[in-house]
């Protein structure tokens, strides 16, 4: 998917929302358990209840490599029943030297068919430049997490002052563009999306961490809008575990009508 | 594997070889393209000629997830094959926030059942901790690697002049201990070892970058020992595409005890 048509989707949806498929077994309604593949019954019914409130999907890795090869099946299923219109996110934080990234790049490109991954930057330009190669996919590198390790070493400051997760932004800007880069950008710091945008005025910012893990939309927005929007806000629990029971489908596309109401009222105050 | 047993093989086998499974259907003999697995065909016949010269395999989980399903299969069946007294790594560099970490220590100690994973530090300590939670499992933490990128975010210092590298070894020996925690340290920068060695002197490192990307093996245990050995270095091209012809597993196992004759000189040099 392109910028322009990830643009169009936002203005035609009146919604930023990202909803995170980190589908976990422990918490999916008993009921499904029964069925052949329950992850994917799972994310097909929340995809269904959802689709119409949101303009992004990321399912988390983990949660589906953690059943092996049925795992991998479950993620391929759900990524392949998204609707084109909605862009898709494998939220998978890879990145490993050059030639390797390549074969990552492969996978989550070529092979499951999403729009973009998620790369950590610890290797440096090697790492990342390899997903950067794609017509129409996208890299959205790790800057400011919204955990409480971003602290350890995202915020160390050089002799300039500068934090790490800002020397990430201006290198990272050297080797992609707002063409095929974003950043992740944890709800949780709202002075730091700030700061991100101050250093990355032209990026999408993927932002976790609004409700289960306490960042707000209003905060998001205020610091992290820019022309073109500019933001997917992402959420998880809230919305897939909004119930657990029989009406979990239902009650998911509730919560997400909701955190689309409320982006639909911010889209509105900035006339996009 | 505990520490003192893989100073045992260590000892025992007169090596501190490692070798990587970067296996690539590209560069596997076409005779075994015909098979019905041709990864873990390729594979068993270099564990089978390589096993007696290397204490470790390092499978990079890049080169199996590009194949889907079928790729984390032959990766399982792959880890089930090595021998129980050969350590193995999954060269995963994996990382993400605390809850989410916990699924991908259970995918490569609880499913795959390796001994140890390698991790990016980028996002702190909930992300690499849990990962120390499980007895008899390794963090393989990121520290210096071998690739150009290494240049760009691991080399920034700090206000006191401390490249990112040292705080990551700094702050991660208060998370783990020599018995859970290793470094990966790039053969392609020897001072650097000798760098990582003086602020990590207990842990075992794991070191690629020997032969394809050019470090000597000599540097790198002059700059590296330690009183245990304290090193497993990697090669992985050198040793598995020796050739690429129907002699593939006997030139590997050439190359693999090539490597290991020089190793056992360096053990006997050290008197270890």
């Amino acid at each position: 998917m392109t910028r322009q048509e990830l643009i169009h989707e936002i203005r035609t949806k009146r919604s930023f929302l990202c909803v995170g498929l980190d589908t976990d077994l422990k918490k999916v309604p008993k009921h499904l358990l029964d069925s052949e593949d329950p992850i994917f019954e799972f994310n097909k019914a929340i995809i269904d209840a959802t689709k119409d409130y949101c303009v992004a999907y990321k399912p988390n890795t983990a949660f589906y490599e953690c059943h092996g090869p049925k795992g991998w099946e479950s993620l391929k299923k759900t990524i392949d029943y998204i609707p084109d219109n909605i862009f898709t996110i494998a939220d998978a934080k890879r990145g490993d030297i050059g030639n390797t990234s390549r074969y990552y790049a492969d996978t989550f490109f070529d092979y499951l068919k999403a729009d973009s991954v998620t790369v950590a930057p610890y290797m440096g330009e090697d790492s990342v430049s390899p997903f950067l190669e794609y017509e129409n996919n996208w890299v959205i590198l790790l800057a400011l997490t919204s955990n409480k390790g971003a602290l350890d070493f995202q915020m160390t400051v050089d002799h300039e002052n500068k934090p790490l997760f800002k020397k990430v932004l201006a290198k990272s800007q050297e080797w992609g563009t707002p063409e095929n880069l974003m950043f992740v950008v944890g709800a949780t710091r709202a002075e730091g999306i700030g700061e991100v945008r101050k250093a990355a005025p032209d990026n999408f910012f993927l932002v976790p961490g609004v409700g289960a893990q306490g960042g707000s939309l209003e905060d998001v927005a205020d610091y992290g809008w820019n022309q073109d929007c500019g933001l997917l806000v992402n959420s998880s629990r809230g919305i897939i575990y909004a119930s657990q029971e029989h009406d979990f489908a239902q009650k998911a596309g509730e919560a997400a009508k909701a955190l689309q109401t409320q982006m639909s009222e911010i889209l509105d105050t900035k006339n996009f």
